[in-house]
Protein backbone atom coordinates (compact mmCIF):
# COMPACT_ATOMS: atom_id res chain seq x y z
CA UNK A 1 0.00 0.00 0.00
CA UNK A 2 3.26 2.33 0.45
CA UNK A 3 2.03 5.95 -0.02
CA UNK A 4 -2.02 5.92 -0.63
CA UNK A 5 -4.03 7.65 1.90
CA UNK A 6 -5.24 6.50 4.40
CA UNK A 7 -8.01 8.22 6.86
CA UNK A 8 -9.54 6.91 10.54
CA UNK A 9 -12.91 6.23 10.14
CA UNK A 10 -13.48 8.75 13.35
CA UNK A 11 -13.80 11.27 10.70
CA UNK A 12 -16.28 10.14 8.59
CA UNK A 13 -19.35 8.29 8.75
CA UNK A 14 -17.84 4.75 9.04
CA UNK A 15 -20.64 2.65 11.50
CA UNK A 16 -23.31 3.83 9.17
CA UNK A 17 -21.63 2.44 6.24
CA UNK A 18 -20.32 -0.43 7.77
CA UNK A 19 -24.06 -1.23 9.37
CA UNK A 20 -25.78 -0.93 6.11
CA UNK A 21 -23.38 -3.42 4.46
CA UNK A 22 -25.61 -6.28 3.53
CA UNK A 23 -22.55 -8.40 4.49
CA UNK A 24 -23.10 -6.88 8.09
CA UNK A 25 -27.03 -7.36 8.39
CA UNK A 26 -27.98 -9.04 11.37
CA UNK A 27 -24.60 -8.83 13.07
CA UNK A 28 -23.99 -8.09 16.52
CA UNK A 29 -24.00 -4.27 17.54
CA UNK A 30 -20.12 -5.21 18.82
CA UNK A 31 -19.08 -6.42 15.86
CA UNK A 32 -19.97 -3.65 13.80
CA UNK A 33 -18.81 -1.31 15.95
CA UNK A 34 -15.49 -2.83 16.26
CA UNK A 35 -15.18 -3.32 12.73
CA UNK A 36 -15.79 0.30 11.75
CA UNK A 37 -13.44 1.41 14.31
CA UNK A 38 -10.84 -0.51 12.91
CA UNK A 39 -11.37 0.60 9.54
CA UNK A 40 -10.15 3.60 6.93
CA UNK A 41 -10.90 4.84 3.95
CA UNK A 42 -8.19 4.86 1.12
CA UNK A 43 -7.73 6.87 -2.57
CA UNK A 44 -6.18 5.29 -4.85
CA UNK A 45 -5.15 7.20 -8.20
CA UNK A 46 -5.19 5.08 -11.14
CA UNK A 47 -2.88 2.16 -11.49
CA UNK A 48 -2.17 2.13 -7.74
CA UNK A 49 -2.56 -1.62 -5.98
CA UNK A 50 -5.02 -2.33 -3.62
CA UNK A 51 -2.73 -5.81 -3.20
CA UNK A 52 -0.99 -7.90 -5.25
CA UNK A 53 -1.46 -11.86 -5.60
CA UNK A 54 -0.09 -13.82 -2.83
CA UNK A 55 0.21 -10.61 -0.74
CA UNK A 56 -1.25 -12.06 2.79
CA UNK A 57 -4.77 -10.31 3.01
CA UNK A 58 -4.81 -7.85 6.32
CA UNK A 59 -7.96 -6.07 4.58
CA UNK A 60 -10.70 -6.74 2.91
CA UNK A 61 -12.32 -3.89 0.81
CA UNK A 62 -15.71 -1.96 0.18
CA UNK A 63 -15.87 -0.08 -3.05
CA UNK A 64 -17.15 3.35 -2.36
CA UNK A 65 -16.40 5.04 -5.99
CA UNK A 66 -14.75 4.21 -9.04
CA UNK A 67 -13.72 0.78 -11.01
CA UNK A 68 -11.18 -1.70 -9.22
CA UNK A 69 -9.74 -4.22 -11.55
CA UNK A 70 -8.99 -7.63 -11.02
CA UNK A 71 -6.60 -9.26 -12.42
CA UNK A 72 -3.79 -11.99 -12.80
CA UNK A 73 -0.71 -12.41 -14.36
CA UNK A 74 1.04 -15.43 -16.17
CA UNK A 75 4.78 -16.10 -16.43
CA UNK A 76 4.35 -15.02 -19.97
CA UNK A 77 3.58 -11.41 -19.10
CA UNK A 78 0.22 -11.30 -20.11
CA UNK A 79 -2.46 -10.15 -17.51
CA UNK A 80 -6.40 -12.05 -17.46
CA UNK A 81 -8.85 -9.48 -16.30
CA UNK A 82 -10.89 -11.64 -14.11
CA UNK A 83 -13.31 -8.85 -13.03
CA UNK A 84 -14.24 -5.40 -12.25
CA UNK A 85 -15.73 -4.27 -9.39
CA UNK A 86 -17.33 -1.11 -8.56
CA UNK A 87 -19.45 0.72 -5.68
CA UNK A 88 -21.10 -1.20 -3.33
CA UNK A 89 -19.04 -4.42 -3.86
CA UNK A 90 -16.52 -6.15 -1.61
CA UNK A 91 -13.14 -6.93 -3.05
CA UNK A 92 -10.97 -9.47 -1.02
CA UNK A 93 -12.98 -11.06 1.00
CA UNK A 94 -12.48 -14.34 0.35
CA UNK A 95 -8.59 -14.15 0.82
CA UNK A 96 -9.97 -15.87 4.52
CA UNK A 97 -10.50 -18.69 3.09
CA UNK A 98 -7.53 -19.09 0.84
CA UNK A 99 -5.00 -19.22 3.94
CA UNK A 100 -5.01 -15.34 4.48
CA UNK A 101 -3.64 -14.91 0.80
CA UNK A 102 -4.90 -12.93 -1.81
CA UNK A 103 -5.51 -15.28 -4.91
CA UNK A 104 -5.73 -12.28 -7.75
CA UNK A 105 -4.22 -8.26 -8.06
CA UNK A 106 -6.20 -5.79 -7.23
CA UNK A 107 -5.99 -2.22 -9.14
CA UNK A 108 -7.22 1.51 -9.63
CA UNK A 109 -8.38 1.38 -13.55
CA UNK A 110 -9.14 5.49 -12.45
CA UNK A 111 -9.39 7.58 -9.03
CA UNK A 112 -11.12 5.32 -6.30
CA UNK A 113 -12.43 5.28 -2.85
CA UNK A 114 -12.86 2.52 -1.13
CA UNK A 115 -13.20 1.50 3.01
CA UNK A 116 -10.90 -0.82 4.20
CA UNK A 117 -11.14 -3.38 6.92
CA UNK A 118 -9.42 -5.54 8.74
CA UNK A 119 -9.73 -9.68 7.14
CA UNK A 120 -9.36 -11.03 11.03
CA UNK A 121 -12.14 -9.01 12.25
CA UNK A 122 -14.11 -10.73 8.97
CA UNK A 123 -12.66 -14.14 9.62
CA UNK A 124 -13.94 -13.30 13.82
CA UNK A 125 -17.87 -12.18 12.49
CA UNK A 126 -18.08 -15.13 10.17
CA UNK A 127 -16.89 -17.65 12.40
CA UNK A 128 -19.12 -16.23 15.41
CA UNK A 129 -21.90 -15.06 13.45
CA UNK A 130 -24.46 -16.77 12.04
CA UNK A 131 -26.08 -14.43 10.29
CA UNK A 132 -22.59 -12.92 8.72
CA UNK A 133 -21.95 -16.35 7.62
CA UNK A 134 -25.20 -16.93 5.61
CA UNK A 135 -24.66 -13.64 3.94
CA UNK A 136 -21.59 -14.02 2.98
CA UNK A 137 -22.70 -17.33 1.77
CA UNK A 138 -25.56 -15.51 -0.62
CA UNK A 139 -22.73 -13.53 -1.68
CA UNK A 140 -20.48 -15.82 -2.51
CA UNK A 141 -23.56 -17.81 -4.05
CA UNK A 142 -24.41 -14.95 -6.57
CA UNK A 143 -20.69 -14.34 -7.54
CA UNK A 144 -20.71 -18.14 -8.63
CA UNK A 145 -23.79 -17.36 -10.79
CA UNK A 146 -21.99 -14.54 -12.85
CA UNK A 147 -18.85 -16.59 -12.95
CA UNK A 148 -20.93 -19.04 -14.67
CA UNK A 149 -22.68 -16.82 -16.88
CA UNK A 150 -19.32 -15.49 -17.70
CA UNK A 151 -17.53 -18.63 -18.72
CA UNK A 152 -20.65 -19.82 -20.61
CA UNK A 153 -20.36 -16.57 -22.47
CA UNK A 154 -16.39 -16.94 -23.17
CA UNK A 155 -18.03 -20.59 -24.97
CA UNK A 156 -20.56 -19.23 -26.54
CA UNK A 157 -21.09 -16.00 -27.80
CA UNK A 158 -18.56 -14.43 -30.78
CA UNK A 159 -16.73 -11.24 -30.01
CA UNK A 160 -19.67 -9.01 -31.31
CA UNK A 161 -22.27 -10.64 -29.25
CA UNK A 162 -19.74 -10.33 -26.31
CA UNK A 163 -19.44 -6.65 -26.69
CA UNK A 164 -23.48 -6.26 -27.17
CA UNK A 165 -24.18 -8.40 -24.27
CA UNK A 166 -21.31 -6.17 -22.28
CA UNK A 167 -23.67 -2.93 -23.42
CA UNK A 168 -26.67 -4.69 -22.43
CA UNK A 169 -25.70 -5.56 -18.68
CA UNK A 170 -24.63 -1.79 -18.20
CA UNK A 171 -27.76 -0.38 -19.62
CA UNK A 172 -30.83 -0.17 -17.34
CA UNK A 173 -32.92 -2.84 -19.20
CA UNK A 174 -36.23 -1.43 -18.84
CA UNK A 175 -35.60 0.95 -21.06
CA UNK A 176 -37.25 0.50 -24.35
CA UNK A 177 -36.37 3.57 -26.58
CA UNK A 178 -32.90 4.71 -27.43
CA UNK A 179 -30.31 4.94 -25.21
CA UNK A 180 -27.27 6.98 -24.79
CA UNK A 181 -24.88 4.69 -22.43
CA UNK A 182 -21.41 5.97 -21.31
CA UNK A 183 -18.83 3.23 -20.97
CA UNK A 184 -17.76 2.99 -17.50
CA UNK A 185 -14.58 2.76 -18.39
CA UNK A 186 -11.99 2.90 -21.26
CA UNK A 187 -12.13 1.01 -24.48
CA UNK A 188 -8.82 -0.94 -23.79
CA UNK A 189 -9.66 -2.19 -20.37
CA UNK A 190 -12.98 -3.34 -21.65
CA UNK A 191 -11.55 -5.05 -24.64
CA UNK A 192 -9.89 -7.04 -21.20
CA UNK A 193 -12.20 -7.50 -19.31
CA UNK A 194 -13.83 -9.58 -22.32
CA UNK A 195 -10.99 -11.21 -22.80
CA UNK A 196 -10.18 -9.62 -26.26
CA UNK A 197 -6.95 -8.18 -28.31
CA UNK A 198 -7.68 -4.72 -28.88
CA UNK A 199 -7.57 -5.74 -32.59
CA UNK A 200 -9.95 -8.33 -32.00
CA UNK A 201 -12.29 -6.15 -30.37
CA UNK A 202 -12.49 -3.03 -33.01
CA UNK A 203 -13.24 -5.60 -35.41
CA UNK A 204 -16.07 -6.90 -33.31
CA UNK A 205 -17.25 -3.24 -32.67
CA UNK A 206 -17.41 -2.74 -36.37
CA UNK A 207 -19.26 -5.82 -37.18
CA UNK A 208 -21.66 -5.12 -33.95
CA UNK A 209 -21.95 -1.40 -35.33
CA UNK A 210 -23.46 -2.87 -38.86
CA UNK A 211 -25.35 -5.15 -36.83
CA UNK A 212 -26.89 -2.90 -34.40
CA UNK A 213 -26.80 0.35 -36.22
CA UNK A 214 -25.42 1.82 -32.82
CA UNK A 215 -22.87 4.70 -32.87
CA UNK A 216 -19.34 4.84 -30.77
CA UNK A 217 -18.57 8.70 -30.23
CA UNK A 218 -15.90 8.85 -27.54
CA UNK A 219 -17.09 7.14 -24.51
CA UNK A 220 -20.60 7.31 -25.44
CA UNK A 221 -22.64 4.74 -27.41
CA UNK A 222 -25.87 5.47 -28.93
CA UNK A 223 -28.10 2.67 -28.76
CA UNK A 224 -31.12 3.17 -31.05
CA UNK A 225 -32.94 -0.14 -30.15
CA UNK A 226 -32.03 -2.03 -26.92
CA UNK A 227 -34.11 -4.94 -28.18
CA UNK A 228 -31.89 -5.13 -31.15
CA UNK A 229 -28.58 -5.38 -29.46
CA UNK A 230 -31.09 -8.37 -27.34
CA UNK A 231 -32.04 -10.01 -30.45
CA UNK A 232 -28.63 -10.22 -31.56
CA UNK A 233 -26.32 -11.37 -28.27
CA UNK A 234 -29.08 -12.72 -26.26
CA UNK A 235 -29.49 -15.83 -29.02
CA UNK A 236 -26.03 -17.40 -27.91
CA UNK A 237 -26.87 -16.90 -23.85
CA UNK A 238 -28.75 -19.44 -21.57
CA UNK A 239 -30.37 -16.41 -19.70
CA UNK A 240 -33.79 -14.74 -20.63
CA UNK A 241 -33.48 -10.80 -21.41
CA UNK A 242 -33.47 -8.69 -18.70
CA UNK A 243 -30.70 -10.25 -17.27
CA UNK A 244 -31.81 -11.99 -13.89
CA UNK A 245 -28.71 -12.10 -12.33
CA UNK A 246 -27.92 -8.39 -12.72
CA UNK A 247 -27.43 -7.14 -9.04
CA UNK A 248 -25.05 -4.31 -9.50
CA UNK A 249 -24.57 -2.18 -12.49
CA UNK A 250 -21.73 -4.79 -14.55
CA UNK B 1 -36.66 -37.77 -12.17
CA UNK B 2 -39.20 -39.81 -13.55
CA UNK B 3 -37.75 -43.28 -14.44
CA UNK B 4 -34.19 -43.44 -12.53
CA UNK B 5 -33.35 -46.02 -10.08
CA UNK B 6 -34.09 -45.01 -6.00
CA UNK B 7 -32.57 -46.58 -2.91
CA UNK B 8 -33.51 -45.64 0.29
CA UNK B 9 -30.38 -45.94 2.61
CA UNK B 10 -31.55 -48.39 4.95
CA UNK B 11 -30.15 -50.80 2.29
CA UNK B 12 -26.42 -48.82 2.23
CA UNK B 13 -24.13 -47.45 5.01
CA UNK B 14 -25.77 -44.04 4.47
CA UNK B 15 -24.86 -42.35 7.44
CA UNK B 16 -21.45 -43.36 7.94
CA UNK B 17 -21.47 -41.72 3.76
CA UNK B 18 -23.26 -38.42 5.21
CA UNK B 19 -21.10 -38.23 8.31
CA UNK B 20 -17.43 -38.27 6.08
CA UNK B 21 -18.53 -35.08 4.07
CA UNK B 22 -16.57 -32.48 4.67
CA UNK B 23 -20.17 -30.56 4.38
CA UNK B 24 -21.26 -32.57 7.56
CA UNK B 25 -17.87 -32.42 9.81
CA UNK B 26 -18.91 -30.45 13.24
CA UNK B 27 -22.97 -31.18 12.17
CA UNK B 28 -24.53 -32.33 15.07
CA UNK B 29 -25.41 -35.89 15.50
CA UNK B 30 -28.99 -35.49 14.72
CA UNK B 31 -28.61 -33.45 11.47
CA UNK B 32 -26.58 -36.36 10.08
CA UNK B 33 -28.90 -39.09 11.28
CA UNK B 34 -31.91 -36.87 9.55
CA UNK B 35 -29.85 -36.31 6.46
CA UNK B 36 -28.86 -39.54 6.12
CA UNK B 37 -32.25 -41.25 7.08
CA UNK B 38 -33.73 -38.95 4.00
CA UNK B 39 -31.60 -39.60 1.18
CA UNK B 40 -31.30 -42.07 -1.50
CA UNK B 41 -28.76 -43.58 -3.76
CA UNK B 42 -29.43 -42.92 -7.80
CA UNK B 43 -28.34 -45.04 -10.26
CA UNK B 44 -28.38 -42.96 -13.82
CA UNK B 45 -27.40 -44.04 -17.38
CA UNK B 46 -25.78 -41.95 -20.11
CA UNK B 47 -27.58 -38.91 -20.58
CA UNK B 48 -30.20 -39.26 -18.00
CA UNK B 49 -30.90 -35.77 -16.29
CA UNK B 50 -30.52 -34.99 -12.44
CA UNK B 51 -32.19 -31.93 -13.00
CA UNK B 52 -32.68 -29.17 -15.45
CA UNK B 53 -32.50 -25.88 -15.45
CA UNK B 54 -34.72 -23.87 -13.56
CA UNK B 55 -35.95 -26.95 -12.01
CA UNK B 56 -36.89 -26.48 -8.22
CA UNK B 57 -34.37 -27.92 -6.36
CA UNK B 58 -35.90 -30.54 -4.01
CA UNK B 59 -32.32 -32.58 -3.42
CA UNK B 60 -29.21 -32.17 -3.82
CA UNK B 61 -26.36 -34.92 -4.94
CA UNK B 62 -22.91 -35.98 -3.96
CA UNK B 63 -21.36 -38.14 -6.30
CA UNK B 64 -20.50 -41.41 -5.81
CA UNK B 65 -19.00 -42.97 -9.52
CA UNK B 66 -18.75 -41.81 -12.75
CA UNK B 67 -18.60 -38.31 -14.53
CA UNK B 68 -21.85 -36.00 -14.13
CA UNK B 69 -22.07 -32.52 -16.83
CA UNK B 70 -23.19 -29.45 -15.40
CA UNK B 71 -24.38 -27.45 -18.49
CA UNK B 72 -27.10 -24.40 -19.85
CA UNK B 73 -28.60 -23.91 -23.02
CA UNK B 74 -28.70 -20.92 -25.34
CA UNK B 75 -31.92 -20.07 -27.59
CA UNK B 76 -29.91 -20.75 -30.07
CA UNK B 77 -30.11 -24.83 -28.87
CA UNK B 78 -26.05 -24.35 -28.69
CA UNK B 79 -24.92 -26.30 -24.82
CA UNK B 80 -21.92 -24.90 -22.73
CA UNK B 81 -20.69 -27.38 -20.60
CA UNK B 82 -19.75 -25.05 -17.65
CA UNK B 83 -18.26 -27.80 -15.01
CA UNK B 84 -18.04 -31.45 -14.94
CA UNK B 85 -18.53 -33.28 -11.85
CA UNK B 86 -16.88 -36.63 -10.24
CA UNK B 87 -16.39 -38.59 -7.16
CA UNK B 88 -16.63 -36.58 -3.86
CA UNK B 89 -18.27 -33.58 -5.40
CA UNK B 90 -21.43 -31.94 -4.65
CA UNK B 91 -23.66 -31.17 -7.67
CA UNK B 92 -27.16 -28.43 -7.16
CA UNK B 93 -26.32 -27.46 -3.11
CA UNK B 94 -26.30 -23.84 -4.05
CA UNK B 95 -29.89 -23.87 -5.30
CA UNK B 96 -30.90 -23.10 -2.07
CA UNK B 97 -29.33 -19.67 -2.05
CA UNK B 98 -31.03 -19.16 -5.30
CA UNK B 99 -34.85 -19.18 -4.99
CA UNK B 100 -34.90 -22.91 -4.56
CA UNK B 101 -34.24 -23.49 -8.21
CA UNK B 102 -31.42 -25.33 -9.82
CA UNK B 103 -29.19 -22.57 -12.37
CA UNK B 104 -28.14 -25.26 -14.91
CA UNK B 105 -29.23 -28.87 -15.99
CA UNK B 106 -27.03 -31.70 -15.09
CA UNK B 107 -27.03 -34.99 -16.94
CA UNK B 108 -24.70 -38.26 -16.56
CA UNK B 109 -21.68 -38.38 -18.92
CA UNK B 110 -21.84 -42.37 -18.65
CA UNK B 111 -22.66 -45.02 -15.98
CA UNK B 112 -23.36 -42.53 -12.64
CA UNK B 113 -24.33 -43.24 -9.38
CA UNK B 114 -25.09 -40.40 -6.45
CA UNK B 115 -26.69 -39.98 -3.40
CA UNK B 116 -29.54 -37.59 -3.50
CA UNK B 117 -30.49 -35.65 0.24
CA UNK B 118 -33.01 -32.95 0.66
CA UNK B 119 -32.19 -29.52 -0.23
CA UNK B 120 -34.58 -28.51 2.76
CA UNK B 121 -32.59 -30.14 5.32
CA UNK B 122 -29.41 -29.02 3.76
CA UNK B 123 -30.87 -25.04 3.82
CA UNK B 124 -31.75 -25.88 7.63
CA UNK B 125 -28.45 -27.58 9.04
CA UNK B 126 -26.44 -24.12 6.90
CA UNK B 127 -29.20 -21.74 8.95
CA UNK B 128 -28.34 -23.84 12.29
CA UNK B 129 -25.48 -24.93 12.57
CA UNK B 130 -22.19 -23.05 12.23
CA UNK B 131 -20.10 -25.51 11.09
CA UNK B 132 -22.14 -26.25 8.44
CA UNK B 133 -22.59 -22.64 7.14
CA UNK B 134 -18.43 -22.72 7.48
CA UNK B 135 -18.00 -25.99 5.61
CA UNK B 136 -20.13 -24.94 2.51
CA UNK B 137 -18.15 -21.39 2.66
CA UNK B 138 -14.98 -22.95 2.37
CA UNK B 139 -16.42 -25.23 -0.67
CA UNK B 140 -18.01 -22.39 -2.49
CA UNK B 141 -14.66 -20.25 -1.85
CA UNK B 142 -12.86 -23.35 -3.84
CA UNK B 143 -15.21 -23.15 -6.37
CA UNK B 144 -14.78 -19.53 -7.06
CA UNK B 145 -10.88 -19.97 -7.27
CA UNK B 146 -11.46 -22.65 -9.64
CA UNK B 147 -13.93 -20.58 -11.58
CA UNK B 148 -11.77 -17.55 -11.73
CA UNK B 149 -8.65 -19.97 -13.41
CA UNK B 150 -10.73 -21.05 -15.36
CA UNK B 151 -11.98 -17.78 -16.96
CA UNK B 152 -8.50 -16.71 -17.21
CA UNK B 153 -7.87 -20.22 -19.35
CA UNK B 154 -10.38 -18.60 -21.57
CA UNK B 155 -9.04 -15.75 -22.30
CA UNK B 156 -5.20 -15.99 -22.35
CA UNK B 157 -4.43 -19.60 -23.15
CA UNK B 158 -4.94 -20.85 -26.78
CA UNK B 159 -6.96 -24.03 -27.86
CA UNK B 160 -3.71 -26.19 -27.43
CA UNK B 161 -2.17 -24.55 -24.41
CA UNK B 162 -5.89 -25.21 -22.84
CA UNK B 163 -5.84 -29.32 -24.05
CA UNK B 164 -2.25 -29.41 -22.53
CA UNK B 165 -3.55 -27.86 -19.02
CA UNK B 166 -6.24 -30.14 -19.03
CA UNK B 167 -3.58 -33.59 -19.53
CA UNK B 168 -1.92 -31.97 -16.82
CA UNK B 169 -4.86 -31.31 -14.35
CA UNK B 170 -5.56 -34.92 -14.97
CA UNK B 171 -2.55 -36.63 -14.28
CA UNK B 172 -0.70 -37.00 -11.00
CA UNK B 173 1.54 -34.10 -11.07
CA UNK B 174 4.12 -35.38 -9.06
CA UNK B 175 5.33 -37.35 -11.56
CA UNK B 176 8.24 -36.93 -13.59
CA UNK B 177 8.69 -39.39 -15.76
CA UNK B 178 6.62 -40.52 -18.74
CA UNK B 179 2.44 -41.21 -17.99
CA UNK B 180 -0.63 -42.90 -19.70
CA UNK B 181 -3.49 -40.92 -19.02
CA UNK B 182 -6.78 -42.20 -19.47
CA UNK B 183 -8.82 -39.58 -20.45
CA UNK B 184 -12.09 -39.33 -18.00
CA UNK B 185 -14.59 -38.98 -20.23
CA UNK B 186 -14.89 -38.95 -24.00
CA UNK B 187 -12.77 -36.24 -26.63
CA UNK B 188 -16.41 -34.66 -27.68
CA UNK B 189 -17.01 -34.06 -24.56
CA UNK B 190 -13.93 -32.77 -23.34
CA UNK B 191 -13.83 -30.32 -26.37
CA UNK B 192 -17.29 -28.91 -25.13
CA UNK B 193 -15.99 -29.13 -21.33
CA UNK B 194 -12.88 -26.09 -22.95
CA UNK B 195 -15.20 -24.89 -25.08
CA UNK B 196 -13.82 -25.64 -28.80
CA UNK B 197 -16.23 -27.02 -31.76
CA UNK B 198 -14.59 -30.46 -32.40
CA UNK B 199 -12.54 -29.38 -35.42
CA UNK B 200 -11.11 -26.76 -33.04
CA UNK B 201 -10.16 -29.04 -30.78
CA UNK B 202 -8.88 -31.85 -33.45
CA UNK B 203 -6.64 -29.04 -35.05
CA UNK B 204 -5.49 -28.12 -31.55
CA UNK B 205 -4.17 -31.33 -30.12
CA UNK B 206 -2.37 -31.73 -33.33
CA UNK B 207 -0.51 -28.98 -32.75
CA UNK B 208 -0.24 -30.18 -29.20
CA UNK B 209 0.91 -33.37 -30.49
CA UNK B 210 4.06 -31.63 -32.75
CA UNK B 211 4.79 -29.31 -29.76
CA UNK B 212 5.40 -32.04 -26.99
CA UNK B 213 5.59 -35.68 -28.56
CA UNK B 214 2.40 -36.87 -27.00
CA UNK B 215 0.40 -39.70 -28.87
CA UNK B 216 -2.94 -40.19 -28.67
CA UNK B 217 -3.96 -44.01 -28.72
CA UNK B 218 -7.85 -44.27 -28.34
CA UNK B 219 -8.85 -43.11 -24.85
CA UNK B 220 -5.19 -43.01 -23.65
CA UNK B 221 -2.31 -40.18 -24.16
CA UNK B 222 0.86 -41.46 -24.00
CA UNK B 223 3.00 -38.20 -22.54
CA UNK B 224 6.50 -38.46 -22.82
CA UNK B 225 7.15 -35.77 -20.83
CA UNK B 226 4.86 -33.58 -18.19
CA UNK B 227 7.88 -31.34 -18.02
CA UNK B 228 7.59 -30.52 -21.52
CA UNK B 229 3.30 -30.09 -21.56
CA UNK B 230 4.04 -27.67 -18.57
CA UNK B 231 6.58 -25.44 -19.93
CA UNK B 232 4.31 -24.98 -22.99
CA UNK B 233 1.16 -24.69 -21.09
CA UNK B 234 1.74 -23.63 -18.00
CA UNK B 235 3.77 -20.13 -19.27
CA UNK B 236 -0.02 -19.06 -20.73
CA UNK B 237 -1.30 -18.95 -16.90
CA UNK B 238 -0.70 -17.33 -13.80
CA UNK B 239 -0.72 -20.14 -11.03
CA UNK B 240 2.63 -22.03 -11.05
CA UNK B 241 3.31 -25.95 -11.32
CA UNK B 242 2.18 -28.19 -9.72
CA UNK B 243 -1.50 -26.80 -9.62
CA UNK B 244 -2.25 -25.65 -6.20
CA UNK B 245 -5.61 -25.39 -6.20
CA UNK B 246 -6.32 -29.11 -7.24
CA UNK B 247 -8.47 -30.33 -4.42
CA UNK B 248 -9.80 -33.48 -6.36
CA UNK B 249 -9.13 -34.96 -9.85
CA UNK B 250 -10.08 -32.33 -12.19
Amino acid sequence: MGSVTAVNFEQQNAPGIVARLSLFKGASEETIASIAAAGQFVNLSKGEALFMQEDPAEWFYVMLSGWVKLFRETMDGAEAVIDMATRGELVGETAIFEDGLHSYCAAAAEKVEVLRLPSSLLKKAVNDEQPVALALLASMSRHRKRQSREIESLTLQNASQRIGCFLLRHCNQLEIDAVDLKLPYDKSLIAARLGMKSETFSRALNKLREETNIEVKGSVVQIPSIGVISTYSCSACSNEFPCSDLQTNK
